[in-house]
Order: C-alpha cells, then sequence, then structure tokens
C-alpha cells in the first residue's frame, strides 16, 4: 500500500485565539506563523479579516511573511466577508479563502431561519464568488457532526461543482463517536458525486475528549486534512491537538499516512504558543505536558532504566524533548533510586541499598519530590555513609 | 436492546497519586475517598499497600470509612505484596485484591527476563493466593495493548480458572488505536473460555491522546468496567478521564451503558482533586476545564444566544456548572455585546449598537477580555451615551 500524505491545516491563529483570554497581538501572530510555518504545517488559517481592523491586518502581515504554507482565511458565507478576506490575502505567496455555513437542522432553523435548498445555494454563491480571489477555495458544512449524511453529500456536491477544492466536515459542538465520524468521512468519500476532485477534511472539537481519535478515525476513512491547533487550544474544551494527530501518524507507520511536520519542533512550539497565549497545558498533557515523560512509579521506573521500551513508546527526542526525567517520589522502586545515586557517585551494594532505601521512603512520604541534593542528605545521614564513602 | 452497567473503577488515588509532584497525605486520601464514594464510584483503588509504611496506612484509613463503593489494592505478583494487600483492606466492607504481571514479550524478556509459560504460572499462583484474602480478585495483565491476542486470551483463561472475577486489560503505553483496542477486547470476549464469568476491564493511558477514545471503544465491544481517574491524571500523559468516559456514555443513550455516577458533583470533585494535589486542568480540559462551557466568539455566542443548543451538547447544570459564561473579546459579534449589555441594563437599538460595537472593538483590541465594567465605561464614552440613558 502506497502512503498518503496528510494535510496539516493550523487553526491556531483562528480558532486557537477565539479562547478567552488568548488574543495576541500582531507582532506576536507573526512570530507564531513564522514558526508554525518553519514546523511544516501545510496551511496556516491566520485569522477572521471582517472580524475586526486588527484581525484584517494580522492576516494580511502573516501572508507577505509565510514562505512555504499556504495562508488561510476565514469568512461566513456573506459577500463582505468573502471579500474582505480576498483583499487580507492578497500578498499571500498561496491563498485559500475558507467559507461556509451551517448545514444541520439546528443550524438552519434557529441560525438561519431558513431552508435546506436555500442553504444550499448561498453556499454555491459564497464558493463561487470566493474562486473569483483564488483558486484554491475550502467550504465548511458548519455542524456536519449533526447533519445527516445524505443532505451533506448533496451540499458537497454543489459546492465542488462550484469549485471547492477542500470540504471540511467539522464536529463543531465535539459530539461524534470515532466511529460515528469516521463512518460520516466514509459516506462521503463513497457517495458524493465528484469527490476525486476535492479534499475532505477533519475538524474536530474537544468537548467530550475525542477530537484527536475522531480525526484519526476521519483520515483512515479517507480524509486528507487535519485542522487542529497547537495543544489542541480552541473555544471551550478546545480543537484536535496538532501534536496528538503527527505523533499517532508518525508512531503508526502502518496506517501509512504521513506528515510533512518537523515534530523535533513540537516541543518548543508548544512552550511558544503556552507563552504567548498564557495557556499553559496541564502536566499529564499528551506529548507535550511537563509530565509526559517522567517516570516515578517503582515499577515503571525500573522497566525504563532496564530497556527504555517497556514504557515509553516515543522517543523524547523526536518531538525536541531532551531526556526523559526519572522523578523520585514515595512511589519508587529500589532500582529508581540505585540508577540516580549512581548518576550522583554512590554505587550501592544491595544491601546499602536496603538501608538508604529505608530512609529514602521516610523521607519521600514527608517531602513530596526527591531531587539529587536531597540524595546527598538521605546518604549523609544514613548509618552506612562511612561505609559508602570509603567504598 | 437492554442496558448494561458500566463499572467505574477510580484509581485516582493510585495510577493518578504516582504523578511526580502529586503525592497526598492520608487525611486528604481520606477526603477524596469519601468523595468518590459520594459520587459513585463501583472500585476505588486505594493505594499499592506493600509500596511504602504511609500507602499501606492510607489504604487501611480508607477501608474503614468507605460505605458504598469496593475498596481495592495494587499488588504485583509477590506472594508479599498480596499479603500486605490483604491486610490493609481487612476493615473493607467490599474488598477487592488487583494484582496481576507482564504479559507482553518486552515486558516478559526485558523485566522479569522469563519466558511465557512461567508467566502464566506465577499469574495463577498469584490469583489463587489473592482469593484466599478476598472473593473479589481482578487480574492486570500489564503492557496487554502491546501482547499478542492468542498469548492474552490463554493468559485470561487461566487465571479465570483460578478465580479471578475481573480482566484488566491495559494499554500501558498508550499505543492503541481505538479500533485495534476495541478489537481486542472483542477478540477475548469471543475467544476466551469462562469469559462469562469475568469482566472485561479498561485501563487505557493517554500518551498519544486516545485513552478516552479507546475506552469508549472497550465498553462497546464488551468490556464492563473503565479504570480512569479524575481529571485523568497519572503517570506520564495520564490515564482516561473520568469525567469524559462517564459524560460521553450519559451524552449517548443509544450505546445502552450506563454508570452509578452523579454526574451533578463532576466539577466539584474536579476542583477538590486538583486542589489537593496541585495539578491544574488546562482551561480546555474537557468537561471540568476553565473554558468548557464559555463562548467567546461572535458567530457561536450568537448562536448560544439564540438557542443553546446550537453549540452546546452538555447542559452545564449536568456536571454541575450552574451557568455557561459568555466572554466578550475582539471576536465577539454584536449580538453577544448586545446580550451583555442588556444584562448590564442598556437596551441598544441596532444603530446604537453599530456606535458601541466600533468603539468595543478598539476597546478589545487592546484588552484581551471585556467584562461588565468594561461595557459600562465603552457606553459612557460612546457619543450616544446620552442618547441610551434618555431612552
Amino acid at each position: 500500500m502506497s502512503h498518503s500524505n496528510i494535510q496539516i491545516f493550523d487553526t491556531t491563529l483562528r480558532d486557537g485565539e477565539q479562547v478567552p483570554g488568548c488574543k495576541l497581538n500582531k507582532e506576536q501572530k507573526l512570530i507564531i506563523a513564522e514558526r508554525l510555518d518553519l514546523l511544516g504545517v501545510d496551511v496556516i488559517e491566520a485569522g477572521f479579516p471582517v472580524s475586526s481592523p486588527g484581525d484584517f491586518a494580522s492576516v494580511e502581515a502573516i501572508s507577505k511573511i509565510v514562505k512555504n504554507a499556504t495562508v488561510c482565511g476565514l469568512t461566513r458565507s456573506v459577500e463582505n466577508d468573502i471579500k474582505v478576506a480576498g483583499e487580507a490575502l492578497r500578498f499571500a505567496k498561496k491563498s485559500r479563502i475558507h467559507t461556509g455555513i451551517g448545514t444541520s437542522d439546528s443550524h438552519i432553523k434557529f441560525k438561519f431561519n431558513s431552508n435546506r435548498d436555500a442553504i444550499i445555494e448561498r453556499a454555491v454563491r459564497a464558493v463561487r464568488y470566493a474562486k473569483t480571489f483564488t483558486e484554491d477555495v475550502e467550504f465548511y458544512a458548519e455542524d456536519a457532526g449533526r447533519t445527516d449524511n445524505d443532505y451533506l453529500a448533496r451540499v458537497c456536491e454543489a459546492v465542488i461543482a462550484a469549485g471547492a477544492t477542500v470540504l471540511n466536515i467539522p464536529d463543531t459542538t465535539g459530539y461524534c463517536l470515532p466511529n460515528e465520524y469516521g463512518a460520516k468521512i466514509k459516506y462521503l468519500k463513497e457517495n458524493v458525486k465528484g469527490i476525486e476532485k476535492a479534499i475532505l477534511s477533519c475538524h474536530c472539537h474537544n468537548d467530550l475528549g475525542l477530537a484527536t481519535a475522531n480525526s484519526i478515525e476521519g483520515v483512515i476513512n479517507g480524509a486528507r486534512q487535519i485542522e487542529c491547533t497547537i495543544n489542541g487550544i480552541g473555544e471551550r474544551a478546545g480543537n484536535t491537538a496538532l501534536e496528538e494527530v503527527v505523533m499517532i501518524l508518525k508512531q503508526h507507520p502502518t496506517l501509512n499516512l504521513d506528515t510533512n511536520i518537523n515534530t523535533s519542533l513540537l516541543y518548543s512550539t508548544s512552550q511558544m504558543v503556552s507563552e504567548h497565549m498564557g495557556i499553559y497545558t496541564q502536566p499529564n498533557k499528551a506529548i507535550v505536558g511537563a509530565n509526559a515523560f517522567a517516570h516515578s512509579s517503582g515499577i515503571h521506573q525500573d522497566g525504563v532504566i532496564k530497556n527504555r521500551e517497556t514504557y515509553e513508546i516515543i522517543d523524547p527526542k523526536d518531538v525536541g524533548v531532551t531526556e526523559s526525567a526519572i522523578v523520585l517520589t514515595a512511589r519508587s522502586g529500589r532500582a529508581a533510586l540505585a540508577y540516580r545515586a549512581k548518576n550522583v557517585g554512590y554505587e550501592l551494594t544491595k544491601l546499602q541499598l536496603d538501608v538508604v532505601y529505608a530512609s529514602f521512603l521516610d523521607f519521600a512520604d514527608i517531602k513530596k519530590e526527591v531531587d539529587d541534593s536531597d540524595i546527598h542528605k538521605i546518604i549523609k545521614s544514613s548509618s552506612i555513609h562511612k561505609e559508602i564513602i570509603s567504598a
């Protein structure tokens, strides 16, 4: 089976930046856009140009500096939105307009007070108009996750005929289960006339903790683009985390799905985005959390010391983390203590280790983490100190 | 189709507490155990009694105070571990010993320097010995995710014959894709002789961001217990998040899988665990993050104000959050501003709103979040202030 390339569409600067308190100024957006370009994302969604003068200026400035990625601007299916996005993107080497409209019954009725046929007409008009600014037009069927597949396929056919090059199938509310979302992509891949002229894109939200899994099921079932953000930031529970989907595809070579991401920049990019947005990742965040490669329990530490592959599936260097930190706590076993003691200069015999380990446990029951200077203290205060240093 | 009950096995106090820096003292563990009991978890894994004197004392104390849940202690397949766990659990109304051993080739070779048949013998001996302390014995096949299904089935058959009541199938390294993990559970359900005498349990790690999805695929394919922690805490990238799997099952009634959790206690339980452990959840954490129910973008806010169901699939009250906060930022639309202005006393006409909205955007381009007092300032400094207050 041949390899397929999965396009990584980064929306950190658009869907990510919508997070309360995460607003970036133009200079910050430029720094992040340059880094995303270096990271190797295929598309940078730079903003929603019509939404504010600041956003327009940022999209325009990003368009001027990005070297490799396509620069994309969001619009509603509204003529002025599209015109303004076209203007903001006019300096981009490669530009894309991302337009669309809600297609679920809930959106059609409550948001637009409209009907299915009228929505298709608006969608087609928007795509045709966007094509007057750029060849590359992506269409989003908002709330596709709750849109019935038959109508969704009709929408897709109509916008492909109007020239859409990418079809974004968002699970806007984060409600789909992985098998449901995968089945939806498969249905579209098999039933939309003209689907060979466009690629399907996964845009998943994390309200139930399933964004990453849904995106992966999407590409397994034929989608060829994933929309995601650094650290999974985004409104409510956020978007698909870029670092998670990229590492899943990398660690599962039998899927035959590759990306263009330079994974060794993932950790530093995560840190950069956290710092600029002031939104820190939790320690147990997959791939980029502070603890992602830390081992503390005795059973695990023993395994890692014997053979890293026993517990770690990712080489920390692959994501730009220089080494997995072995942290000592009251759960740490003898092997971890011996390993760390050796690192700071003490070669303990089994009997010596028994004595030091008992002191270590008492100490660790009080102090949460035991660092190198604590190890010196524990050994110096133990009855075997003389014996060890004379050894 | 009849409903099935999914047992929630909480390991916040064992696998969760192994997180670097998360160590709790006995009093804190008792407070959390009482809360977990109130929350309605079926099993509380209280600790690893042989690992330290502090852990033994905590498991013993928790055994005495828990009213409804089964109290469980972890052991290796080592006689002394099991004996000590049996002692620590002797006051529990319902007790369970959780014993096991690594079954993947990587574990058998590197960790135990052993072979497949010898590992089965050790497993069987451990289960038999544990049965002398309690009827309820759970067996874990560590690194089951990387154990081939055929050998894993042999291990399961042997320990069921020895009396195991629950079979824990851990994806120890967090490597499995949802369809792989689901297929593994299905294989065991269909191929293990005597499987009707035990239940299968999902224990997934989040190294690739897939723990929740894998657990859900597990129960869809026949498992009847999920092992999880509050906030998904745990070593490295953590464990399956209790709040996520519980809300997925609740929000997807067609799965016909129920839990005994009182979901209205989820948010406060999450806060309690965060505070005691000093490990805070990121704002975009699903279900319990600070932003999980906050809406800031204009398009979304407009939708939520018209009809909550347009964007929210979970009623915040269902998880104990009193209302979804509408946060104003430069991405907010006119509808959100009008809604918040009305809340603080200003009924704006469309033309008035145009004027105030322009000032609001300039203001919001500088200040990240606009609160109620800012709305007063913006309106008071606008040219239409006189007109509005005289209206």
